[in-house]
């Protein structure tokens, strides 16, 4: 596999080179946010909405933005050029900065920004997403700010090695009123009786950029009803369909969870259409 | 101020050095644990109980440990010697390593284990145990497992950031339920008619070992009664006293609560006594 490609604050690095130091907040404190963003055909895939999420998370944490969205747009820019890369991943983070360590911001600190580029072709994707996934759920043990797209991730960290040991694609997550809220790193939604239901954005998920497509772009060209409400295991276990959303995993049908088949155990019909509408808008931004 | 003494995996570095990789999984996901140890004299303080704590850490999240128990105190004993510090701290954190980005845990990772003693003089802190802290109380944000002594602190940097904006020491945390956990880097504690309260320790708290020394050996030597029951902030009005620990902080009476006075306003006598307790501790392992 080829390496990725790196970057530290504008200037081209070795992914495995120490470019870090130990008392960086992200690296103590998990003081910092982050965005990934799916390159097609050697184009970035809906970069400017990465790019105001990322703003915004910036904004709730106080960290300030010292590069501007033109310059986060050229370095995506020139980490394509570089890499010669066409079908892959960037990782953007940005941290608080280098300080003396103590739990409140310091005065002074000034915003450490890392990238990566990792190569990757869709082949395993499409096969999974023709396919569909087999889930669990698991307890949602994670802060109550998911909203902000943030470093501290091991509740999503754990809950995705308990889906990984289970031979699952993804847990979804219950929180401890039964609430079920979204994957560790995808949002989940019910297809039931041509109705698409899904966790209203609040601070108990984060509101995901393939969601804010399908909300805003995917559902009304579908003329598909949307319901953002809560809903418990018992409303799962009725559905007809069920898949997640993200970046990396686009529109992914679920077939299984906890080892009970959704509907027919196959795909449904309403996913497979949002399926090719994403395809759809992706070959229109990143093809034509 | 001098600059601290850092390490890596037993190596000396330059604190402000570039040592860590940005695939990191602590810099990525917070994905590490840590502990703090109290230097005095030149001696650290209660050593066995933060390093029996890390261990328990980092088995709860399943991160090798590539040290053994000794090797961690050689570690800090090289430090203390590099150094020359009498008084200050000790920080010490371990990671799961550095792999390409994936929330589960990779399959081939080595941790990595970064320490800093930072030179410290105990003349601010002693002034603030000596007329007592004001501190506010804040919305408990964080996740489900704060028994484990990790990276992923950003709720509590929050909490910590309000309370310094408000002029004040520290911030106590409530959760949903109205429960009363502890401070954003201490334990807190009530004494009412004699009998000192605190929160269990279960998934909600950190077990501080200035808590342990606390419970295991000032309570029993007083003869103080202890409760290890929630409480809701109408119980915490009503206090004749109010403390916090850590160990940097150590034993911290608190004089006022959200700008209401606690008791008449200064610390109160049991406080008094175990910190009269812990420094007699301290007098005992470390000066003798």
């Amino acid at each position: 596999m080829l390496e990725s490609i790196a970057m530290i604050n504008g200037d081209f690095v070795d992914v495995n080179d120490p470019v870090v130091t130990m008392e960086d907040r992200g690296y103590q404190f998990g003081d910092g946010v982050y965005e990934v963003t799916h390159v097609y055909n050697g184009r970035c895939f809906a970069l400017q909405w990465h790019i105001d999420r990322l703003f915004r998370s910036l904004r709730e944490l106080a960290i300030p933005g010292i590069y501007t969205p033109e310059e986060i747009v050229e370095f995506h820019q020139a980490l394509l050029d570089k890499s010669g890369f066409k079908e892959g991943g960037i990782y953007l983070q940005i941290t608080r900065g280098t300080a003396p360590r103590t739990h409140h911001f310091p005065e002074q600190v000034v915003p450490c920004l890392t990238m990566t580029m990792r190569p990757g072709d869709r082949t395993q994707g499409e096969l999974m997403r023709d396919k569909g996934a087999k889930i669990i759920t698991v307890p949602d043990i994670r802060w109550l700010r998911c909203d902000i797209k943030s470093l501290n991730l091991l509740g999503n960290v754990l809950g995705k090695q308990k889906a990984k040991e289970a031979g699952a694609y993804e847990a979804v997550q219950v929180r401890d009123n039964g609430t079920v809220t979204e994957g560790t790193s995808s949002n989940f939604y019910l297809v039931k009786d041509d109705v698409l239901w899904t966790h209203p954005t609040n601070n108990l998920i984060l509101n995901g950029v393939t969601r804010r497509i399908l909300m805003e772009k995917i559902a009304p060209s579908l003329g598909l009803h949307v319901v953002e409400k809560t809903f418990t295991m018992d409303f799962v276990k009725k559905t007809d369909e069920a898949f997640l959303t993200s970046t990396s995993m686009e529109i992914m049908p679920v077939v299984s969870i906890d080892r009970e088949a959704v509907g027919d155990g196959t795909p449904g019909q309403v996913t497979r259409k949002i399926q090719a509408a994403y395809q759809a808008l992706i070959q229109e931004e990143c093809y034509r």
